[in-house]
């Protein structure tokens, strides 16, 4: 079933309120309907499917790096990269009305928030980590269980929406922790303000390789705005380069770069052409 | 306390048989003494303070990526990179003897080992999973409680030391899966065989500047091995790099390259040089 333009259906993973929706409204504005998935893999079938328009994956996080997982999903899928968003983290924790810190036995949220939350948590070694699929489904789950020696660690939006209270405010390590959402879809048609595009090559380790390849942009005037090279699995001493350029396909210049870098890669891709995100 | 260096004592993160302690007596041979420490930034604190010799941080996963928190330990600190040590990194569903799949309610892990076996767990929707502080802690402790309904995610040596079950072998997502750790230590002096150097630097984002930074080495002929931006935390549109090449500190031509790199940085900090690791 295909939505209509007006009210977009985007596919998230996690619970209301978790991160992902919360950059989708962003992204989209709050008229959207969204499609709460278990799994990451969900949200591109949903797409390819056409049961969503749109899907928004994390892709990178500034304390825990690339979200490999997610950059694997649209390297294999057909869906395209056609927007990003970014959005500040901030980590609460967060209880049922009156809970203390030393009533907490256990605090509930994703590994990649109790990650982020280390320093925080470290203080406190009698606490056990309980890892959950994600923040806010954690704090609906401390919420309908009553349990009144646990706490969750999500957002805000998920405190206010559950009527709990937020214990303690921005527990995350680093203060300046934010990720990096993709909107993907099933169009290959790159919106008209695009000015940044994602790309995937490989190449053998052949000497000189990376830099010939980074040559194409540079001989074009085209701006590098992320590199990151990573092995190959099960193929040691081949890369993957994951590459965000300033530019979109519509323009000459570009289409010219990469059909350049066709000619010395082993493997290309596309992931599509998008207006970039500002911070 | 300086230990002798036939018997270099090794800082390492977990409890014994945790993986960076397997990945410690692959580097230096079954006769090391090794230190667990609870957190990261212990083992920088033991080196420094000269309490061990060595310490062992992983730096990188093929499945999760780079971990930024050690990169930044190795940033802030005093100490250099000596040498690197590649682990494949199989995980297994541990148990008491004679525990079944389905008497298991609850599993214990590492953050990171349950998001590396995300997808065997999300088969078992009712299990729920418990984040610890290492792999082979959790197995210790499911032991030392006697827990029936419990596993814990961890290799293969945690199970032998403590006679536990194997009910499940590598149940980890990618059958690549493997980590990559840098030997840390006070000496500046680069091992005679070292062939690889790691630096970091940062710039600001003029038009080609990665472009002209890499071509400091393409114009001595010296192969990039690895490279990543990275963001620099509260500063939009400025980036770390994180770059692996062939060669080493003591060679004319590396120094030469750092010497030039150096004009066109705003900041650069030679990690190390050292032996690479074969796979």
């Amino acid at each position: 079933m295909t939505k209509l333009k007006s009210q977009p259906a985007v596919a998230f993973q996690g619970t209301h309120y978790a991160f992902s929706e919360i950059a989708a409204r962003k992204y989209f504005g709050n008229e959207i309907e969204t499609l709460p998935c278990r799994q990451f893999s969900d949200i591109f079938k949903s797409v390819e499917d056409g049961d969503c328009l749109y899907g928004i994956v994390p892709v990178e996080n500034s304390t825990t790096g690339s979200v490999y997982q997610n950059l694997d999903l649209i390297l294999d899928s057909s869906v395209t990269v056609i927007g990003e968003v970014q959005l500040r983290i901030e980590q609460h924790l967060i209880t049922n009305p009156g809970v203390q810190l030393d009533n907490i036995k256990v605090v509930y949220s994703h590994p990649q928030a109790l990650e982020q939350c280390r320093r925080f948590l470290s203080a406190f070694p009698d606490i056990e980590t309980i890892a959950s699929y994600d923040t806010a489904g954690s704090v609906k789950h401390i919420r309908d269980q009553k349990l009144l020696h646990a706490a969750a660690i999500a957002g805000r939006e998920a405190a206010e929406d559950n009527e709990m209270q937020i214990l303690k405010e921005e527990i995350e390590d680093n203060s300046q922790n934010y990720t990096r959402f993709h909107i993907i879809a099933k169009t290959f048609e790159p919106p008209e303000n695009a000015d940044k595009t994602s790309i995937i090559f490989s190449m053998k380790n052949i000497p000189g390789a990376l830099f010939k390849s980074l040559s194409v942009f540079a001989l074009r005037d085209i701006d590098l705005l992320k590199i990151e090279s990573r092995p190959l699995r099960g193929k040691p001493w081949e890369y993957f380069f994951y590459l965000d350029f300033a530019g979109n396909m519509q323009e000459e210049h570009c289409r010219n770069a990469i059909r350049h870098l066709e000619e010395i890669t082993s493997f290309l891709k596309v992931l599509g052409s998008y207006k970039s995100a500002a911070e």
